[in-house]
């Protein structure tokens, strides 16, 4: 269960005692009292054979009586371990993300499955069919718009909790961002906010920086500004080239795009107007 | 307020519950269920000035209902930021850590002010007095015994919440270690449990490490095997003689043991058996 | 070429009078001469189209010439870039080395092709089939001298630059650590020396460290024990459980073997007695 | 030495041949060949007492061949440890750099003497007067360029090697960027080149970044935008506040302005352009 309302006293009182009264075993809770916009958030894992209730009975019960109680500007969410989760990766050429992706959810590291992957070159389809995720292949040619259509028909047609663009070249279109608010996730290949844009370590090269950095964020329409969900570097120095960079980053974008994915899928993730809280 | 017991389904609501009869705005709260031991931890941090009742009236009520009814294993403590604390450090030569310390409580990074400084050499008294903190010196001759007869003496004297070993290169005798457990805080120059006792660095050399680490730990009666509280790491390589990493890990001593002492004083630190539970 | 020899003034110069006769032009040159063993290292990467010898007649002229001069303890080796590199890989059911290793293979990371994938379970066969690599199914039961040997069959008919055991869960016996001494990289998953041996996430559950971490080394005939090539380590906490630390431990794991298997096909690393040399 | 040049076959050759002559024993060398301007640097640390010379016919004699023989554009420095070096500090109210460099001037971490600490307030002065290093208060009124001339005065008639703005919130004028160029080093308290400027923790606040971080460059003219020396960064959380960053980021402020003065003042650094090259 994770919920963001305005603060007030006694929330945790409220929410325990809820909790409590449906029998419920906390294994995890955390909470985040922002004192700069005076907002509340937790996140609750209760053991689901501890409750008494069915999960819809639980998720009716809360939105009548606590949620309510908090008032209308509460947000909130209540999700079973118990209903699998779905993900949809668009690609390109680069395979690193994909095949890091790929091996997680293969070995149960990630708490959905990989329904398919969409990728607007043909080159990463065979690495797809080998581990049984469907491939579909979306040229994007002049028509981009058209191309994006079809990207939409698929990834709607699935419905999936995380759309994760795992080193897709392609600016995703205002209306999808849109539509996929929340839930379209990217990985950039610099310390945002510097570098935004195209060739970022090229940029970091000319720059002369000391480390370089990956970036996982929520896709909004704004390019690259989208809310941090998680930020990492790797070191360098005077004889890395921008190839060496390119090399280095690769494995700095790998593991910063798995574990926004992964904190993601398991609803670690708050947003909160440009920002995240995370509870990991 | 921290608080330690055996887990059982309720304990959350019931520490909300009391708080919030007690009028307390929770600005800090975390929890920790630990599966293996069946121990339950938690630490809240409460606005002072959202307290109806005086803090000996709710640290009376809370022994009376709360604690009582978790039963008497209870591990519990409930202090107001208002008293404040104390630290008494020993020293032989180094400066590095004692520098940092007296930099922190000098600019309000500690909840505590350094009361004393007692070194077995009198290279640091300088240091100590231009920072207005009185130093004691006490030679370790042959007759270590009496040495820290006098130690504990000036320690106990003024009952400090923390006992630092900043680099104090004498082995705290056991009924010290006892007299002053839970309060007592060493930085040992390794990364526990590699390189246990003496020479750490010329150990690390020698089996060509490529990282050397540094460890802050509760003290114990058996060497270097306290409960760790903190510990960090710093890259090294081949071109690093022993001289170059006692440099280096001077930083990495300064750092983990700042936070550790910080931590401590902070009430972030609960123990239980070897291990410790950190809310940071 | 790499080259390791006694300390002595002139050597620098000597070499690069050498290559400089030679035609070479040096894109990279790094050199260390170490205080307390008094032994000298160096690498050179030279341009091969700069070399106006062949590689043979370079080779035999440097042996007749600079490494004579240097004396017999000098060991050296010129090896050329065109040579087309091999590495086999030794594999139990973790897929989680060996995906990244083929990942980085099929994006020409590694200068080297892997020939072939042992694996004492046949959990990993489908995977390395689709990445067009030979595998190979030897069950170790009972006779662990009899799957030895038929590992070391197929290892010595490939005679590969590197032999990895890419979390292969059994011990290399005595013969086959000397046989392939200098070539046998291991990844164990513990911040070495601590935590030699079996389940070294648990034995960190158990002490309460801070970080855990992963070290890649040569394989030696005494367990865990020989020259290390590279370490890292990843932050944990109280709430982390063994379980966890597993599934992050195979993160460092993954990086620390990927990075030291690159070093050494690249001839980065100059082992001397228990410790290496890694100009990276 | 170190050197930099326009490279061409045989650099090293050269060099090693010319200390070679003068009896100079290596202790440390490094190379670097940037492929993208055609430029060669190196740095040699050899012992003094190797060397047959005395230390101005070396440099003299360095002069009329090698530095030479290799252009007009060549540019070399050849120093010895033996000529103490000097340094000032210019500081505002912020202790922790100021108390970190005297410490480490202290115990000998630095090869230079701290001559002066120059404050826009008053309130370090005691701290540098306890450390016996003359203290300087020039208050910055109105009139900025009259108090700028009177640092100038100090600064000059010392003549140091470095000019360490250590947390000194004043922007230098042009002029004395350009008259102390390649001397003065600044601490900019963000990961550069995000949040150029002012008030860089609350820029960090807004936009949620997951890490923070410091840089120390040479100043140049462009605010916050002169060669960057080094660069290191510190996880944060949604739990931070900005006042929480503020804290955590002196320790990196810290760490990263000491490795910067020390490369400095060892001859470490060589800047071409708008980058650096850091022989560490």
């Amino acid at each position: 269960m994770t919920l963001g309302c305005p603060d007030q006293t006694g929330i945790v009182a409220r929410i325990s005692a809820f909790l409590l009264d449906a029998g419920g075993w906390i294994t995890e809770a955390a909470y985040h009292s922002d004192q700069e916009t005076g907002w509340f958030f937790t996140r609750q894992a209760v053991r689901a054979d501890s409750i008494t209730l069915s999960f819809n009975e639980l998720r009716a019960r809360f939105a009548e009586t606590v949620a309510a109680e908090f008032g209308p500007r509460t947000d909130w969410k209540l999700t079973s371990t118990r209903e699998p989760k779905k993900a949809v990766l668009l690609v390109s050429k680069d395979s690193h993300c994909l095949i890091d992706l790929l091996g997680r959810a293969n070995r149960d590291e990630l708490p959905a499955q990989i329904s398919a992957v969409i990728g607007n070159h043909a080159d990463l389809g065979e690495l797809c069919t080998s581990f049984g995720v469907p491939f579909h292949h979306i040229p994007f040619g002049d028509d981009k718009a058209a191309a994006f259509a079809q990207v939409s028909d698929i990834v709607d047609a699935i419905d999936p909790d995380a759309v994760v663009l795992a080193r897709f070249m392609q600016i995703l279109p205002a209306d999808l961002c849109e539509r996929w608010s929340g839930r379209a996730i990217n990985i950039h290949h610099s310390f945002l906010p510097s570098f935004v844009g195209a060739r970022p370590y090229h940029q970091a090269f000319a720059r002369g920086v000391k480390l370089i950095g990956a970036t996982c964020h929520y896709v909004t329409a704004e390019l690259d500004a989208g809310p941090i969900i998680e930020q990492d570097v790797t070191r360098i120095d005077h004889t890395d080239s921008t190839a060496d960079m390119v090399r280095q980053g690769r494995d700095i974008e790998t593991l910063v795009l798995a574990r926004g994915v992964r904190w993601h899928l398991e609803d670690r993730i708050l947003v909160h107007g440009r920002k995240t809280v995370v509870f990991n």
